[in-house]
């Protein structure tokens, strides 16, 4: 969860998940992300390329008979916080402690392992819209078997949607090809999902430059420093990525198809993008306090040059307005005739030269 | 397309492209360039050492008895909206899916991949002229096979009359040689290009920094940023280059005749030269704010000098004045005869002892 | 030991710790720490799977018989002050003195050292809580055999208590491995800590951060340079552990089995996701400063905008009253009979002149 | 060609000289630098331990006889814009067209190449002298062959006599040692010029340093900044002979024996040496402008207390003398014997109360 | 010899150096660093476990002798400036020209070289103390062979004492080990004595900060200008040692003995950490100067707070009092029984409501 503009609490949550673990035994499952209410809800995609069962289960135990069949099962699992869910699928599955433990504590940085028997891919997934003040991110935990996908989220919702919709249309590869190709199709469609929140990222970005021409303000460096930050953690979730891709393509697990891995190299292509599009926003936020400052600049030095021409122009004819208010009992040119008339033009004058003298200077 | 100084359009759009295409299975061939309504436009040159055909197609069927003549075949295509042109020359040409789909997405990082029976080359062509406002950029994707080309651009209009004058006349090595060297030289028309653009990018920073030393103004930090972002664009455009052009140099693919390797070895020593380039340009920008932000300073220092000299030379002055001014009964110096003489000679002296601190302290 | 706000004369210490020793022969046991007056405490928990056996020890002759036996001993010596206690131990186990040397050298860089007979890990325990005004950090040494682990700190008090209990309650996989997954154990728990104080200067950083926007002052430079000081230190401490965990995750040592390795790769991942944090922190405060300065600007210009306006308005209000001030025997003016009304009436104008003018700036 | 001050002609030309060969065929040879109108001049060095012979040649068909010869024979071209020249040597040394085409091209980034039959190193000398206003570069292009070494410069004057003298005198190893020892002669002295090159920019630093101590004004940020680009191009020129020296120093090629090598290795020390000395001098004049401003902040800052101090103190002043020049008919100080004397004493003490807060102030 | 707060001769002089050898044959032997006129000084150390003998030769061919004993022989010369006595040692020990050029060129890199019958290594020795206004530097080069190690330096004094003595004492493993053992004393010695000049550098620093916070004043940028040139020619000095160590470390020398090799990991593990520490330095000097402007920019605007306070609290009074000084004939308000004492009123709630206005500006 990221806060832009809002107030930094997700981040000290991110290690606090952390340290409340802090004693425990390696492997001890506990969920560090927030308690959550509602169930856990468990739904099973089951399909091969003739058929194609779907339904949402209240048991964990319904997902078993799965585990055997040669079709490809994607068990996808929302919500973490029961953990007795996770621990069982876990020894159905013949998951490792450790893996287990990964999928709990919801700070994880993305990363891929190879288990031999399985792999496990661990990822963000992003969040950011319109009616959402700031990013927000979500752990997303893919296990990959010889033929199941299981898949655990931290919230119901999320990007799989076409990748549903794909299966229960058998349109596209994903009926006809195995697990492994169906574990790259979400990654895909997380990877895919990023470029929208880059495209909005990106609007955020053009606003503040078009507002630093436009109309700089106070809450200006306030808001880029709140850009910039949002960008620490953004590239933060999304540099690893890089690693776990490449990882991921050049394994030699034999649970990754030959077939696959030239779609992987797709994918890691678009991380590549992504990666440095995020470098390029980097340095467009770089530089923009610089401009801020250097508009201050140069408004303080417009303010500068009005009190500099009022005062010069003013304060000397002043001081000849005050030496004839004074009230020497001697002082002839107070009695010529033309004596103020002649100080006027003095007057004038005086602040003649120093209009032309402005203009010069191109003050004026 | 990279704007310069005008409005940041263009990346949002690169981005906006990829998420357009969010959900759709991977090797959809969906164009997510800007829609044009001109027809598609495709040019054949077929050539040996003997004999040279160029034509203008109206259907790509017509491409297709060119496939398996032995003779070096050129098919140019400007134009990617019309899906299905490249979609029937994919299956002419027996291209993967996931190559197609590249050709189609505009906003490729250029990139080098290896797909055995062919060489897959993308990358960006680049538009910058005095009728320009700012750099415009073109994906090129560049296809060779074992004795044809391929060749893929957004619009019409491009950097290769050279290369095509020469295979019509038969100068250089180009008739002599295969359908590697003809990539090679497509790729060496595109890079040699680039050189007039630094060139123009070159003249940009330089009346830039003579702005910097003749007439720095409120402007000038605002077109020092937009060329940065230029700059940042443009590297990002170039870089991967050097990979893409080093994997061609290095690949061990049959397709590329030992005596080529030579020449693209050349083709990497221009692109390190233009990266090189782009970093001393990014070199240089980098400290233009500095500078500009040292001149307000100055000019700020000097405005606050005018007002000192002025405000420190009459307030005094005026306070005298006003002494005089005051209208006790008992003010003896009113009533000297030379009172008010005696004055202005006061006030000439702390005039003159304010002038000579000015001149010591160098404000004057 | 770490300041944050507090004098910075640990890091003197830390070098001048290191100065002392100049010209000692390589392997000389000398205490580089501050001196202490408490007696060295030894503790020694030896267990297998079925029993455990905890003790603290008055010399340390009576560690010797526990050497040689099958179960897992674990001695651990506060305190390293008694140079003879150490040279008796290291005679015992056959500890090179280099090693030996390294203990004793509370200075040291973290780093992981293959003695084939034993392995030698040395590192930092950080300690940092509400009562503690800065990050005190320890040096902890590590030396793995067969079937000991010698661990050494340089005060009483630990991170290892969790450890201890499992021990004890047989809870978890402690008991039933060995030596190397102890040595594990401890390992994870002091990297474990780190991810408290971590969450302790992340609170710091947003303190400073929210005091950054809405209350800025003449100490917030300050504070930032000591926090980015620190942040220096922390990551001088923590970047080798990178190193170190990593060489031995991969060594090839037969004092770690393979069971334990995967293990150690958990451990590398939480050393991975400290850095990054450290990484984050610092940019995160790179650019505090120049928030800060950007802040102090604008009050600079809020400032001089009260001053200006004042100025500008009454200073040419104040000359005409003394144009009118003047005592010349012809002045018309002054004897009109609505000339005073004239001049207020000219002045008003003047000022309301003013006004627009400053809200058409938008300085009021 | 390096501007320091003057205007930056030269880096546009650079780029221009490659745009100006854009289209034509690679291996197209066109002399891409400045046109100049006296003749081409070569000068033929032929040695063995024994005899020396050396001549100025009219035509190039002079030089063929030396080709076949078992001595060592250098051959010196100054002037590279007669094409018809070079095509001949060439053909005659058996050159391919792509290493002539760089020969011409004058703004070759430095490079080693391997040609089999010949080896092929281009750099730049620098010319740099009091009499001089900026650096000055020109190429050099070395081939090595068997028994022969081809030099090419643009201009008359380089860094060779000190070469010549030792062929002629039979001073050192060189007329006992091959063409390979005479390249890298030929290369020693060129990186041996840099020193000399490298030490006027050091006085150059060291005086702006010195400026910048005592007495910075408007024209420093401009020189600074003119010093940091000239460092940038200085730089671009000396990489990449790092990776020249190690590619010659390690290459395999049968030309260059075993005894020479090590001598090359001596180079590569020089070149490490040089980069390491214009990344300090880059490293002093990244803070110099820091400096400057934060001078110039300094100077503002004294300027502003004289003005405070001033208007500080004589404004209340002011407004007391004002007060009691009010006209109004009952205003009984005016009338107090001492009334006068009364003023001045409030004036007074209230101008050394001013006084003293402004000494505790520190501002006087 | 670097220089801190002194003049930046010594630079100039490290360049020029190798600029007055230009144009030499390589291997032509020429002291580089300043004459000086005292007598070269040899002395020999010849020891085995049972014996060790100590004398100062007269003449270098006094070395001779030792040349063959199995003892080790360590040949300590004082002084560079007498060309021949470097030049008959080369000889006596088959030691390569270029080897030799480089102990007599005193501005080199810090570097390892392996010439097979003798290992060569040059580094520099650091001298800084109370007494010494900058860190001095000084070339050591050790060579060493089979039995034999041969030091050179270039003035008399030298920090090897402990060494001696321990030679002389019998004490530590010096006197059973061999020459390796005795390169490595000498190594870790001069590695040490960079702990010491830390420290010294650490303190300078710290007095910087505190006097940043205590009372920054006009030459504290220059100050910490000159620390940060001084950290980058000390960076210069020890970067390359890290390669240094290491290639001596790896070296597959039969020079060097398995059981010292341990000890050179030791070594390494010092210049890492004096490396890491050099590398902090910088970074805490990095962030000085910002600290300094914000305190300047701070100053700045407590200076402007009291000008405006003054100005807009008076500008307006005296504004009023001139408008009593008018002298026009109808102004009623003169002629009222209490305008005196109104006037007083309002300017009494003028100024009140300006003070109000200032506290709530915190300007107060």
């Amino acid at each position: 969860m990221f806060d832009m503009g809002a107030k930094p609490k997700s981040r000290r949550k991110a290690v606090a998940r952390r340290s409340k673990k802090a004693g425990l035994p390696p492997g001890t499952l506990v969920y560090t992300g927030e308690q959550q209410v509602e169930a856990v809800r468990i739904t099973i995609i089951d399909y091969d390329e003739q058929h194609v069962q779907e339904k949402q289960v209240a048991s964990t135990e319904e997902c078993f008979p799965f585990r055997e069949t040669p079709t490809v099962t994607w068990i996808n699992v929302d919500g973490l916080h029961d953990v007795s869910v996770i621990e069982k699928l876990g020894k159905a599955f013949d998951l490792h402690p450790l893996l287990l433990e990964d999928v709990l504590s919801t700070a994880q940085r993305p990363k891929f392992e190879d288990y031999e028997k399985h792999l496990f891919i661990v990822l963000r997934m992003l969040h950011f819209g319109d009616d959402l003040p700031a990013i927000e991110t979500e752990q997303v935990s893919l296990i990959v078997g010889p033929n199941f996908v299981l898949s655990f989220q931290e919230r119901v919702g999320d990007v799989f949607d076409f990748v549903r919709d794909r299966i229960r249309n058998g349109k596209g590869r994903v009926r006809r090809f195995g697990a492994d190709y169906l574990a790259y199709s979400l990654l895909d469609a997380i990877v895919d999902s990023y470029f929208a929140v880059l495209e909005k990222v990106g609007e955020k970005i053009e606003d503040l430059e078009e507002e630093l021409v436009r109309d700089p303000n106070q809450t200006t460096p306030r808001r880029i420093h709140s850009l910039k930050r949002e960008m620490i953690n953004l590239r933060r979730s999304i540099w690893p990525l890089r690693e776990l891709v490449n990882g991921l393509h050049r394994s030699e697990s034999t649970l990754i198809t030959k077939s696959t891995s030239i779609y992987l190299r797709d994918v890691y292509d678009h991380t590549i993008h992504i990666i440095d599009t995020i470098e390029s926003f980097r340095d467009m936020i770089s530089g923009m306090l610089d401009i801020y400052l250097s508009s201050v600049s140069n408004r303080m030095n417009a303010v500068m040059k009005v009190l500099t021409i009022i005062a010069t122009l003013f304060i000397p004819l002043t001081f000849i307005a005050g030496v004839y208010g004074m009230n020497f009992e001697h002082m002839p040119e107070l009695r010529w005739r033309y004596g103020y008339a002649a100080v006027w033009a003095v007057m004038i004058v005086v602040a003649s030269i120093m209009l032309v003298y402005f203009r010069r200077k191109r003050w004026l």
